[in-house]
């Protein structure tokens, strides 16, 4: 199938320089793009890039426009111009609506009939799912979580006990969404389960990735906003409350009762301590390490980068001899005095 | 269902101070908590939450009793005290014995009939399966696997073969326990795989966090003892061996043929090296990274904490030159002598 | 079943010292061997645990041979000769071929008659499964995904639309390959989804740990090497490239765009960053930060060792105050020149 620049242009707001008739069927990048196919230039500094592009059209702001070797569409964002192209030109998958045959589904769930279920899913009784909802093969929904419209979990996902999932939602393979949380009380030294009651509440477009974790809360409920992204093997502990549209990198962990702002980018690796807030609008770059609450919006990082091994040998033992070293300069400026 | 205040008491060796006969039927917070609601404080830097509190018993040590706004029930411990009751007043939930339609069992394997084995289940042969244990939807347990009774397996879990698990575990969604360990040598520059042929050992009472990895032993067993608890997104390297009531939080890696020693607290994002041995008792604060053994117990650290991005660009940079402002002071020093 | 030293011999390409006819039917450690077993020594550290050995046989190099209590066959690299003897006396699991009745198959898929399908597998159309592979229980084989000669998946494992698997891979439970990479671009407030259109090609002879995720590509493909071997618990992002034979240990992350050179070996816990390339042949020691390219070969680090949390607290704060110790020192020279 292909797509006229017209047709594209008008589906991103943008202008077409060049032949509004010219069709292209598919996104590559500047650099492999053939003649048939529309790229996008979305950061200034691959401005060279445009001229030896073989493209067909490229999507570029005005400031780039002039530098499209054939056709162009100018927009005022091209990334996320390019997103709404691509989703034009790569539809999202259908499925038919229905319940596979090897589907168990309790007695007592609700699933909409335009809903799709996948083999081998296996759906609890009080289940609530909603319209056009896709549940893929092997899930699991455990009793009494609810789904909202729209939402599509991929396969091999657990959504346990309660568990409320909003509209629109995008849940990739192996996530895990209400096992309990980690409540231990030592008893005299054996460590006793503190039963988690609470649930887990996900808001509309909340796209979560593969095998990540987000545990149910001990009392109250664990609470994902609106529009949050979270990105592959991310863990969520128990009571942790993430404000709307906050996007989260890879690999970070967040342990448990932790309220996160709104409009939050945090960075792959991070590690969040418990029991403490971030501000709305904070970014954390990536693997920093976070013990105490930060109060004011802004950029936060820790850790120190990588260096030649004989070198980071050199590094720590000087770290480790720095109260030495102090106790030297003021053992100088004594003298100096 | 509600409960009197004196079945609760009883339940938790607790002395009820008001009305025994009033009646309660959930947990809440102190802050979230309604007439009908109990609630408990264990730590008395929030005892000025209690005043407000509108819940109709709390739970408190006696040091805090006189705060309660309305009743309360004494114990010496509110944590486990509250630990207990909100088992009391949250049953875990009840299984049917016996094995689903859809669940696969090869002819081998030996279930007690008092087991509950879920729809969609592959049992293989060898498997035995004993009293009261629940394997929840979409679990794996592959060929000669032992588990205990009473232990409880969410849903999309595999063990691996001949993997042995105690009494009484309970085992959330996406575990992957016995899966071949990273062994790997270097025949002339291509990676070939050494056999892991060793299994693992979960002793009894083990909890163990959604999407943990738990890897069988090269030639001996990986070993997790009694009472262990493990959050989510661990990594057990092969042949480590973690000592009874040892609790793990989220996200720690360690690396193979690690030995960590009994009551130890290990926080989350610990990073720990192979062939190294960690003392009973010992105490890690989160994000530490430990790349030699700790022979004695007590609290470890390492990691710099956030800070303002600009800060810690300047920090780094420092850091870089500890070397230099070492060769200064030096200097200085003999200047002064 | 047994094997004579001269059987083993033969399979490592090795001399026997001693009684060639001997037999041993499984291997042992140095410290836990019975007569009818046999060990190695690899690490020429260890040579002491050889004299008290009650090991059958022991696999030594010619260096060492002479401390070989009883039998001993001589190579010229024990870990590797190991690898390939515990092979031999562990063959890898027979599985019958043909597919199981309770497997979903679609119309479209084509799986060779040699292949293995287990219990509760779903394989959609457009599949193309190779011969002698083997697809464990509860995986999921997206449509269009391709499986090379040889591979076997162990179980509850995702493959997404249009993946390429090599030949000879083992996959083991819970890894996601070719879920949806992290792009998303910011609409005015909103995180709206960038769609991700390419897709994962893995190698021949790739070994992918337990609850491992690799995204699949924005625009063009996710691609792992030739040999590349990676432990669990690993996070490669979208449009990764990963050299041959380059080996990762558990929970590393790896951001997306980064290029990784051939023959590396990159330590557990590591985390690299975007857009960045690393050179073939580096080493990375574990949880070590990487946020920009490093471009030739050698030994990496980074991250401060644990020390005692008071002494931590200690230098974090000398640390802080470096700035502050660099201008005393500028003073001082100041006062002395």
């Amino acid at each position: 199938m292909a797509w006229t620049l017209a047709e594209i242009a008008k589906h991103i707001d943008g202008v077409v320089l060049g032949d509004a008739s010219f069709q292209v069927d598919s996104f590559a990048t500047l650099k492999h793009a053939s003649k048939d196919q529309i790229s996008f230039l979305s950061n200034l500094k691959y401005k060279k890039f445009l001229a030896t592009s073989s493209a067909g059209a490229i999507i570029v702001s005005a400031e780039a426009a002039s530098l499209a070797p054939n056709n162009a569409i100018v927009v005022d964002d091209p990334y996320v111009a390019y997103a709404k192209a691509a989703r034009l030109l790569n539809p999202v998958r259908f499925y038919n609506p229905g319940i596979a045959a090897s589907a168990v589904i309790s007695a007592g769930a609700v699933i909409h009939e335009s809903a799709s279920i996948a083999a081998q899913v296996v759906i609890e009784s009080g289940v609530e799912i909603a319209a056009n909802v896709v549940i893929g093969p092997n899930c699991v929904i455990l009793a009494g979580v609810k789904v909202g419209t729209g939402s599509r979990l991929t396969a091999n996902i657990t959504l346990c006990e309660g568990v409320q999932i909003g509209a629109r939602c995008i849940i990739h393979p192996g996530v895990v969404i209400g096992a309990d949380g980690f409540g231990i009380a030592n008893d005299k030294g054996t460590w006793i389960k503190v039963p988690q009651i609470g649930s887990v509440i996900i808001g509309d477009d909340v796209e979560i990735g593969a095998n990540t974790t987000i545990d149910r809360g001990a009392i109250e409920d664990t609470i994902i906003g609106q529009g949050v992204k979270l990105d592959n093997q991310i863990q969520i502990g128990h009571n942790t409350i993430i404000g709307d549209h906050t996007v989260i990198a890879g690999c970070v962990g967040i342990a448990g009762s932790t309220t996160i702002g709104s409009n939050c980018v945090i960075g792959g690796g991070v590690g969040i301590g418990g029991h403490i807030s971030i501000a709305d609008g904070v970014i954390l770059t990536g693997m920093t390490m976070v013990t105490k609450s930060i109060n004011s919006s802004g950029v936060y990082s820790s850790g120190i980068p990588a260096e030649p091994t004989a070198q980071w040998h050199k590094n720590v033992i000087r770290y480790r001899q720095m109260d030495k070293l102090v106790t030297r300069v003021n053992e100088l400026e004594k003298k100096l005095i």
